[in-house]
């Protein structure tokens, strides 16, 4: 499994919607790459969405392989982005590092890329200024995009990470920054957890069809912890109602996968075999379904 | 000063933009009513938003003398709304509870009642279907608010409290709800620290115009406690332009108060004659500006 753009966006995972089921690396923070390859093999769980610093760990030929070896798909990497910056120095020194994530991606043929666009730089109030810096850097990297056949995901952050992740906060807002290009190139993210809230919400996931890129679960959960980059849970344990968001989405034609990606240090904390049959059990239950009738596979 | 409506909404509190600050109570928690209004008129603010637990305690009648011999003006009333429950009966009690919260508004002269319009009904993942509850509830609100002269805020609050405290998160929102009512009867309450984050911020202060029924500023700190509701901070203290706000509220011609509304356990724990100092000085510094040419007066 090399990079194929056209596979990895356009086609289903599978019929059945129970097997669009991967497995964000994020929720088994504590497991190295093989690791988590390996739980998912045994779990049933046939993608995987993989993060940089332990695809880095592993070195990205060497991912690409276990990951193809246990009959894997990568689904997404996570992730490019970090765009604003206070100085010019700092930004170029970003669209150097995305460059690289993006040449990385298709290394492991991951086909889309999730940018978290960033936040004010440290002592700005300038929101606009921030979010313009977005837009260039996205315009930057469009070409290099292309040139590996890897899409682009702007993934809207909560507006609570606004200061310090992500000035862009909804997913209109998104579709707005990617507008200008391709959806081959410049897609979006869908997270529920930062997006659930959102009143335009279900007009954002029509209007957006094919630039859906991804799409990727956990739960809000109250209270939020002290760490607000920490409070998700497994989905069910919370109040989004997954199962007409992935109706939405699926209706706006989206056939890729759906991953499920949790922080939460209690999560990490549970032995993995356990967090990942947690996985697929919620999402069986709360989001394909298996008290109502399944799809025709 | 008995309720005039014409005059809290319409009527500039003072043509120098440096004497339309308002202290809202809540940023002197631990304060009576009669101690806040004594602070106030000591430090020279001229207008106090008040809470209705202080209201209650010194009693309606006596709160509103109190006010008036101070020389004061009573900004708003906080809060009525949280019209989000599982029963009909839960609904009912709050709709004879808001009904309260106007009369006493009227009693008080505030010319304006702040609606923190609630979250999910306990086990609900039906945002929608809150959002309606929220709707219906300020129909059947109008009515009273019209017969009181009181004009009911919706306040769109920060989407991190969509589960548990306001299902309209955004200015947007609050004002497709007020639309089909009159903007004596149903406005929207700014509040810098719920809607700094939103893209479409100033197109919706535009919107807004004459219903803007009340302007309200603290600022966003980070990192967040673990209880988000306490994490405002004194202006200036965060990432919030509120020059570029106040510019967007003024354009949009809201000529009445703007009250400085902080919650925060160490700001409620300093002496409230210098958190009082500090709301005038950092109100000066970051709003209405003393490093630029003061209005005409």
């Amino acid at each position: 499994v090399t990079s194929s753009h056209a596979q990895g966006r356009a086609g289903a995972p599978n019929a059945d919607p129970r097997w669009r089921l991967a497995l964000n690396q994020a929720t088994t923070r504590r497991l190295s790459l093989a690791e988590a390859v390996s739980c998912c093999a045994q779990a049933g769980v046939r993608g995987i969405g993989l993060w940089r610093d332990r695809v880095d760990e592993a070195g990205a030929d060497r991912a690409a392989k276990l990951v193809r070896e246990a009959g894997l798909t990568v689904t997404s990497l996570c992730r490019g982005g970090f765009l604003t910056a206070a100085t010019a120095a700092g930004r170029a020194a970003a669209i150097h590092d995305n460059r690289r994530a993006i040449e990385q991606a298709a290394v492991l043929g991951a086909p889309v890329l999730a940018l978290v666009c960033g936040g004010l730089p440290p002592g700005s109030r300038d929101v606009a200024g921030a979010r313009a810096m977005v837009a260039d850097g996205i315009a930057e990297l469009v070409a290099d995009a292309a040139a590996h056949k890897v899409c682009l995901a702007i993934e809207p952050l909560h507006p609570m990470f606004c200061a310090d992740r992500s000035v862009v906060s909804t997913l209109g807002q998104a579709l707005d920054l990617a507008e200008p290009f391709s959806p081959h190139q410049v897609g979006v993210m869908v997270d529920a957890y930062h997006v659930w809230w959102d009143p335009d919400l279900e007009a954002s996931i029509h209007r957006a069809g094919p630039r859906i890129a991804g799409f990727q679960l956990s739960d809000w959960v109250l209270p939020l912890p002290a760490d607000v980059l920490l409070g998700r849970g497994h989905i069910g344990t919370g109040c989004i109602d997954f199962r007409r968001l992935d109706a939405t989405v699926r209706a706006a034609h989206y056939a890729g996968w759906t991953e499920v990606e949790i922080f939460n240090e209690d999560v990490w904390a549970a032995p993995a075999a356990q967090t990942i049959a947690t996985v697929v059990e919620s999402y069986r239950e709360h989001v394909a379904g298996v008290d109502r009738p399944a799809a025709p596979s």
